[in-house]
């Protein structure tokens, strides 16, 4: 029989422990900054029936990216492309029992038909947010207020990202009241605006001239040119400032000056892909010179829960994804240096001495200390060597004289340094290291 | 239109903030235990090439319950039943890179085609822990009183559940060298040992008969009617007796005891379904009469990571579910009453104090505390009732006089007590109050 591959299926990838180490940081950061928002985790199935998404997603995500299958009782169920839908669902079977507003957050993954390349794979990782339950603009600056400490909890400044801020409403007025365009050609125009930036500006222009028409090809142009060129909202023509939908971005401005986002304009070319949203969108943009890519993004959504046979209710989210957020993280140089869960290795000194060298793991780990011990009966510099990949903070020889006299080597794997400890303070020590990333953490907050 | 259905997918759940703290409570704790066993955690993705499990796993879970599909580049995948086979396929991938004992844990959900029935999901949430690279029964020894630790952790005494060991290399010599039974004949015996407790005595009775053949069926019956009735190695028949596995079992059974696993037993009849497994298995039963069924199980498997084309790497693993280990928490009365992770509601007096009430929340986030804000400018009768269905333990009452003389109602859900308290006093509150959690763990761990 041939062998089968060691390769993961195509555009997902494996998470070895040291992988793990970062994903597991940014994971526990995202859930500290929702949590203290006072958002809660929920989870929903990774399969779903095919057709709450097919209602509102946009046919390119509903129809061409989503892994969908018949399961043998002929239902089509579709591997979850964003959770968006799921969590309406949610909302909508406890309509009533929720308390509002619902504050919900979840961390999990989502697969996708895409072509792999770097920062796109076929499964992902999203956190989502949302806020159920609030009409005004309040919402959307919770959302967006977390949206950008989520990025500074990292340590980023605000000049390594920006907050781009757009609103459906103002989009459709441009699109029939402004550029006098009917509904097919607004669908043509929005996605054309959300390629604006991954295609040649001849093309971008040829496609307007397309879109309106040859008769009204210049007076099209022309208003384009304006619109794309607008740097804040004084920028936009008269006709747009008159609006109702600007007071609404006004407000949220505001709002948001006043939670300390610093880094916010408003794009009027920011459209974001799916069909749902109906009013703010927003994406945050990583402004590295080597990445200068849409990171995130979100919006309110008002429809989705109520195609699920209830009244609406009015709903704010977004969702940051890990790899964008981790490329960001490595192009800004803002990781630490990962170390292992485990915070010392046992190496054995002689076959004898497994008995005790478990036992003396034993009392370490009733001490809340994490340990491993080589139980393969190797000789001492394989058993060393193999710490070595592990990146084990520490490593504690045990013989039968350590055992005898509570005196161990130990030694601290990145100094290289090594005294003789007894197990009670090898404790201490193993605590002290533990405190000293507190510390550093203490620290860092006061020098902000 | 008709609307959408607000029911997860058949066999699948979703689980609200209520569900998702008895669920992160369970998966802490396997996560806490894990590493201090010096595990270290990885993921795999969600789907693998079916070939994976066609491989060893045996009939019915690869070809039965597995939910395949063809994906757009025509390959047959399989949305993963079980994370042994992507563990293995990820060791073999970085045979010589890895330190061995490699030790590696995973939460993770999985979907098989069941009849959803209590205990039962399609979609379900396991722990797999494994140990690469010993050969030698050590290696069961830590991972089966890893297992009695991950029970022990939730308060479990010894009489509510029990572990349950037997050896392949046992069984294999007991079908053929004692039974005299084929390769046919032994498959059908160990199925039929598995479903043993599943069905009728009479049914059990008959299949023995049909697998010896009318003429070897008394001998046969006489020899299963010994095996079945034995209560511990003593007690098994002298000629199994003399297996080299049996000085196995029995060394293990010495390791286990130093380990402090007090409740783990010798069952000659305990079988496991896969086909993997080449030495010890056990598994791990609820004891409470109510639920009386194996929560979880592993064993030994040297031969997957060989599959993979590079040399075999011997292995032990084991993976608690977490619907089992939940049913037997709430069966034994183990599971503490959860409350939301957010520590404060804030009850707004007033659309005008908004604005403060939320500058109010942003202090004391900066201090470390979950807090949300009832930004929905409602009555306040109704702004309670909302926070009174999400279990937050605290609520604030901020308004415009609160804000000026720095002295809020606060409010203690559970005890319905209320005191006035500065914004100071109120971070302390919530310290101590999340403190108590912790002591109150010391306080058990001292108390053992």
């Amino acid at each position: 029989m041939s062998s089968l591959s060691t390769q993961p299926y195509k555009g997902t990838r494996d998470y070895y422990p040291e992988d793990m180490r970062v994903r597991n940081y940014i994971f526990d950061m995202w859930r500290k900054v929702a949590q203290q928002h006072g958002y809660e985790e929920y989870a929903a199935p990774v399969l779903e029936p095919l057709e709450i998404y097919t209602a509102k997603s946009g046919q390119e995500l509903a129809t061409e990216q989503t892994y969908t299958f018949t399961d043998r009782g002929d239902r089509t169920v579709a591997i979850r492309p964003e959770m968006t839908p799921s969590v309406s669902r949610m909302v909508a079977a406890r309509r009533q029992e929720l308390g509002y507003p619902a504050r919900l957050y979840s961390i999990a993954n989502f697969m996708r038909y895409e072509r792999p390349q770097r920062g796109r794979e076929r499964e992902f990782w999203q956190l989502n947010t949302d806020i159920f339950g609030v009409d005004g603009v309040q919402a959307e600056a919770e959302i967006i207020a977390m949206a950008y400490e989520i990025v500074k909890a990292f340590g980023a400044s605000d000049e390594m990202f920006a907050v781009r801020i757009n609103n459906r409403k103002l989009i459709n007025f441009m699109m029939h009241d402004y550029l006098g365009l009917d509904a097919v050609q607004s669908h043509l125009m929005v996605k054309l605006f959300d390629r604006k930036n991954k295609i040649p500006a001849e093309s971008f222009r040829d496609q307007v001239v397309d879109i309106f028409g040859e008769d009204r090809a210049s007076e099209g142009a022309a208003k384009i040119a304006k619109l794309i060129t607008a740097k804040s909202m004084a920028d936009l023509p008269a006709e747009l400032r008159e609006s109702e939908a600007v007071l609404e971005v006004q407000e949220l401005f505001t709002l948001l000056a006043d939670a300390g986002v610093a880094n916010a304009t408003f794009d009027i070319t920011l459209m974001r892909g799916l069909d749902y949203y109906t009013g703010t969108v927003f994406e945050v943009f990583d402004m590295h010179p080597d990445n200068n890519r849409s990171m995130f993004g979100g919006g309110r959504y008002d429809g989705l829960v109520g195609l699920f046979g209830v009244d609406p209710v009015p709903t704010v989210g977004m969702a940051p994804g890990l790899t964008p957020m981790q490329l960001f993280l490595e192009s800004h140089k803002l990781l630490p240096e990962f170390v292992s869960t485990t915070d010392i290795a046992i190496v054995v000194l002689g076959e004898d001495t497994l008995e005790g060298a478990l036992g003396f793991a034993r009392k370490l780990r009733a001490e809340g200390v994490n340990v491993e011990v080589d139980i393969s009966g190797r000789k001492l510099d394989r058993q060393i060597k193999a710490v070595l990949k592990k990146q084990v903070p520490f490593m504690a020889f045990v013989g039968e004289d350590e055992l005898r006299h509570n005196l161990y080597a130990f030694k601290d794997v990145a100094s290289e340094t090594e005294e003789k400890l007894s197990l009670e303070r090898i404790v201490t020590r193993v605590r002290d290291y533990r405190r000293r990333g507190t510390m550093d953490e203490i620290d860092a907050l006061f020098a902000e």
